[in-house]
């Protein structure tokens, strides 16, 4: 598989940061968590419909890419519970009459998304005993709890799934890679509105903070671990 | 002054964005700070050079697109100054014993660097009353007590320069607008080694997370503030 | 007014401390806010009662000390809002299948209070625009985007309420005390289900973290700002 | 070994606390490691004397009662190290021309300690490799990245041990419920300027945050461990 970033960053920028020591491997984790971030009707709408389709629907939804997505992470979700291994679902959480700050300011279509717009996508919706995540900003890490829940779930990594690219996702991996947790994107998982902000945000996750791999590699190393105990 | 996302990210994206109700302009702060970010040796080099003959020096350094932001920055640094604006310098650490983690994993280059490669850039030091905020991850925010600061300060607003503008720069304007401080970043004050990589995430920043506006406008907007009491 | 502390904390204590230097009063901020800590039914009961009455409801009641409390905070509530200064309620989110952790094992009682226990006490409930923010641990800004709210509202301090004051109310205002956000306790408007332990931590407030003082002295202040627009 | 709050806390109290379903024995971790904090001649003198006399070098010196923390902490540490678990001193880096804040409004006595004041105390000062985190705030958590240590070295549980009981130990075992480390006091390797505020931040950690036992149940479990491999 070639990366998706091949041909938008070019070649000698590849060389550049290969030279400057950067991108080195990573193992993966061996008691991961699986984060799925929002992927809601908001961000693929209620159908599987083309992006200007759809954002008619939904201003804030990624159309037809947000729901290939969806079709990758199924089998992904299917063996981190086969596995027994904990599944979290850091979400947008429904916008209330006291929020305002920064994000009203700079994208406030954000500000009037329609109620059902923050139901989960129900092929991959979370089940008793998965952890939910309210969030009020992009990082799924800042301003909740879950350092605390993955701490206590004694995880050692996170596969990052959801969207955008360039947004929720991005801003969680920086934080996990701070907090040193290993981070593995499966590439397919992941989306976003922009192809192009989509493709540099992974070579920029791939270059200094994570595993940027295709699922086919992430479950085969999922596939490799023992089931966990209750 | 074209955008330096132009060409790269497509007009049918911009659209997209657009259509999204994203990159919505926001008002510059009445209180700003300045921060510098990571302008050290290691990331320019200790003369001005083209980029693969910098990383002879220090792998880490960006060569000439650092030097170039350097001379933007010096004339922003006087007028903050002038003005007895705050001016705070987030910078690497040097690396101890003990520093191991995720970064030592994904980019060893960083564990080896000369002791020298840690000073400030003469041009643009931190002088007498300054706050130095020594970082071991991406953000200023991470695992330091930036915040704390600034809410001291009752800042409301920060102007962001240094490096890498897809690294430290983007993971510090990510924190600031989740915290609520607005944020502004100076196009020609910040850089990074990837071409591609730096316009993509001033793309990024400028559509969701703070304004991303020639050093120009950022001077003019400083220049009318009132100057600041001890 | 005695403070609570006097006869607990010996006088040699307190001049042990006075020597080292702790204590030194702290000027009321300009632009308070009102944190409302945890008054719900859980914590005083539905009935005004007894502690050893009121805990046959709750287990978590600390009883008639909690009511009046709740006497005190009414008329602080009051002028808060005919100020239009912010009031801001951190509050225990009902437990969910996914919690565990130290909490749950440290004091399991606490993961099986009825659902009314939840509601906030009516006479000093929130109202529209009020920010809520459901918590999972001690402190109001552990895993909350609290700093943010309060940054957003441009706010410089704060005036802690609630319970108790060994628990929530003590690491919330050691958190305020370490963003830098000056910090006022009225006396009366705190409550635990000890006394020894509520008057110890107001005294450890008071000698390091924040002014103790009566709520008729919070309440001339408050009374001395101009009302804030909207 | 009865309880230092016994005779501080009543009777009375602690059956309410007991009636409410705190204090709950918790289990201590399988990978601890040890927390250091502040121990330094600022808080205990270059010499051992009594409080009185030690103020007089340190303002900030608890005197005497830190000495006999001290010469606990010397086989506790020993184990540690034979064990080669992780040890971490989180300590009070000197103050800069550019701190101010509310500490120094608050206790005004903490800005002007000499330089020799932040030296460790030699009989239990750092070695190559072991973590130091210089701090600005109470707690070891606040504005430092010592939960990106705990996570990189697998720790599920801490021994916190230093000064004082009632500030910096209290502020960092809160913080690490809350992280959902495991916590453990050894009860005679704590301490504080005042006798009663150290009992009953005891109490409290003990009712509702850490397992607050004798040292030697401490050294037990820890000598029951396997060694650690590097």
């Amino acid at each position: 598989m070639s990366m998706p970033w091949e041909g938008i960053v070019s070649a000698d920028e590849i060389a550049a940061y290969e030279a400057a020591g950067f991108g080195r491997p990573q193992a993966q984790g061996k008691r991961p968590a699986l984060l799925i971030i929002d992927v809601q009707y908001r961000t693929v709408g209620t159908t599987r419909l083309p992006f200007w389709e759809s954002i008619k629907e939904f201003k804030t939804s990624c159309g037809e890419v947000g729901w290939q997505a969806v079709d990758h992470i199924v089998p992904l979700l299917a063996l981190f519970r086969e596995k027994n291994l904990p599944v979290l679902y850091p979400y947008v959480a429904p916008k209330e009459s006291f929020d305002l700050g920064r994000l009203a300011e700079k994208v406030p279509a954000l500000m009037g998304v329609a109620a059902h717009g923050y139901q989960f996508v129900p092929e991959i919706a979370p089940r008793e005993r998965d952890v939910l995540l309210p969030k009020k900003h992009p990082s799924a890490f800042f301003g909740t709890p879950l350092a605390s829940y993955l701490i206590d779930l004694q995880v050692d990594s996170l596969v990052v799934t959801g969207c955008t690219t360039s947004g929720c996702v991005r801003g969680s991996v920086v934080d996990a890679f701070a907090y040193n947790f290993k981070c593995t994107v499966p590439i397919e998982c992941v989306y976003d509105r922009s192809a192009t902000s989509h493709a540099v945000n992974l070579f920029d996750m791939a270059s200094k903070y994570a595993e940027v791999i295709p699922v086919s590699q992430v479950m085969q190393h999922i596939a490799s671990l023992p089931r966990a105990s209750s």
